[in-house]
């Protein structure tokens, strides 16, 4: 193996690895919705009843599923990992395999007191993993790094394209935090839509 | 790596992540048969009792797993992958990773009251992921699309062959969905049945 | 992507999947242990009585590990697969994904009323593993099909010496189903070491 | 293949079955946090209330993150496997995979009676693995063994690192066991540290 080949391996391990926890992560989120007790014929209306378990759901699966296409056009950028990027990246999957507690904790709040306090919990969630990912990306381009992590000059239009779409995550899920205060509902609906928001690839300028 | 290279790669991380989530949400499906408990010598009719919770595993199972080959059939074709294929297959995982809520509901009301619905409810899953299959076929094969997302030109045969054996899996599943009305059980084996249909590969016509 | 690189990336498909549902299943035994409730200052005690569930975690952490071992050596003769080879490899996978089950039955049973069903429970499961894995091999190596799957002929030393050591597996679990009547810790034990005698790598005669 | 290549894709999948033993155990750690029932308007003060379980969360994600990064760094100077080695890291796998029943009964006992059998459980854990990755990495470096594993003689200067760098684990784990006696939570946080300390690569001397 050359010394290329081993650089690519490593860097494809840790993709590897934080594609698991990403698959796990969000696989594991349908154990948090139980199967309502000796329903029997109210079965129906049980299951209906479980809106706030399917929304909750859906929304985890969304930015999970989102956050998953991101980190993989991240790691399209990224050649190289060194242990400070491992870390960092740790410190993501951190955040990542933590969703599914905040996720149950709306699903069983959601409609019922203690719905703001649920609500803003997972969305401090999302605040703390979108400043994850925003150090990870920043620390891979920044320009004094040497060797480079980057296959591409810091300057690239594509990394430039996505140090401008990061910026703004923190503060979007810092506005669905505040709008928990007011309304729970409406602040797991932003975050569903910022999911979607998230989904197209950043526009490259010029 | 060679553009080409960095196509496969990405086709590559697009596979990787939806077989962890396939063999995730297949190996979760155990989770939801529980231990009797405080059987004593009454064990082993407790355990024989359970077997609609074994039922359902087993019809789920097989039904993850044929959908497993069928993705892997498709992927065979698809060389190429794009932010809208990347939802698309998206929703195709939220499906997948929802299966393992309704079998439970199965497992726990086969042949109690309620059996109706759970097997209702289970049926609707299908058809949905039936869906989802075809929009996800459909749109990689799209001809207008350019690049071409598919390896192979959308009127080659094997291409022809899975959007004629895709078109039928709705309908197939609306059937179980009826049957489920008239009787539970029945519907659960129908979709046993067609998980084995499913198993054979597209013939090619001519 | 010529023909051959196509066959062995499907082949290599195959083996992802079966490797991502051992590794689940070997790592969600450790949920059907269940944390002692209010134990207090008796927690050390309420852990060492919790005996059996370590025992059978173990046993069949063992097991299937050793039998991701001679999976793993099987696809080092196969390279390629058929539908056929991917529904026998997928009923070994339903076997695998079952044993946490039979485990957690065990764990909660042994030294209890109930002990001889649940370590049956278990042995049963196991003989028809090990008939999956001949079923699976036999396939595989059959000298009939065409194209071959193997990457050797048939009649291969190595072939064959797996071919003689997986013969065994049905009947030596069927002792152990045996034993379990009389003594279901002997049983337990005795799988145990099974699997240890099977991480030896198959003897080539002559 | 060339026999080069199947000795390459031996070692990969061994490296690929424990990436996904260790992505599984790190995203199963969350499972073991319970959401609080019936909070109603207490829901923020009974969150906060759980912060043994976040501390116990962290310190077992962050162990077992820095144990992948061990794991890995190995794993680029070892080319080849054989069956005792596939032994032992099977053996590392069943410490890591058992990781998240101590970490939940620390969860579930820090700060209360128990706090002190709880953190020792923890600890034990811990000297076993580090135990489990020198035998693993020794026999990985033997001098003895023929054809070597690893792809660098047994003296060279990356290979020493590692064997100084992880001679001081067990001894080190041991010191957080003794601290649990005295105090449980300083243990912990402990086991935190060291895992802080690990993420350093193995100092080159000369």
């Amino acid at each position: 193996m050359s010394d290329g080949e081993r650089v690519e391996k490593e860097t494809g391990r840790v993709e590897a690895f934080s594609d698991g926890v990403f698959a796990i992560a969000i696989t594991l989120l349908i154990l948090e919705i139980k199967v309502p007790h000796e329903a029997g014929h109210e079965l129906w209306r049980r299951l209906l009843d479980q809106w706030p378990s399917y929304f909750a759901f859906v929304t985890s699966f969304a930015t999970i599923g989102i956050m998953w296409i991101n980190h993989h056009r991240m790691f399209t950028l990224i050649h190289r990992v060194d242990p400070m990027l491992m870390i960092l990246n740790g410190v993501l999957m951190l955040g990542m395999t933590f969703v599914p507690y905040p996720t149950a904790v709306v699903a069983q709040y959601l409609g019922h007191d203690g719905a703001t306090a649920a609500a803003v919990f997972l969305a401090i969630t999302y605040v703390l993993i979108a400043i994850a990912f925003n150090l990870l990306w920043r620390y891979s381009a920044s320009a004094q790094r040497k060797p480079r992590l980057l296959r591409v000059p810091p300057d690239d239009p594509a990394a430039l394209a996505i140090t401008r779409s990061y910026r703004l995550g923190p503060l979007l899920y810092l506005v669905t935090l505040l709008v928990a205060f007011w309304d729970a509902r409406v602040s797991i609906g932003l975050n569903l839509a910022l999911a979607v928001y998230w989904a197209k690839p950043p526009r490259q300028e010029g």
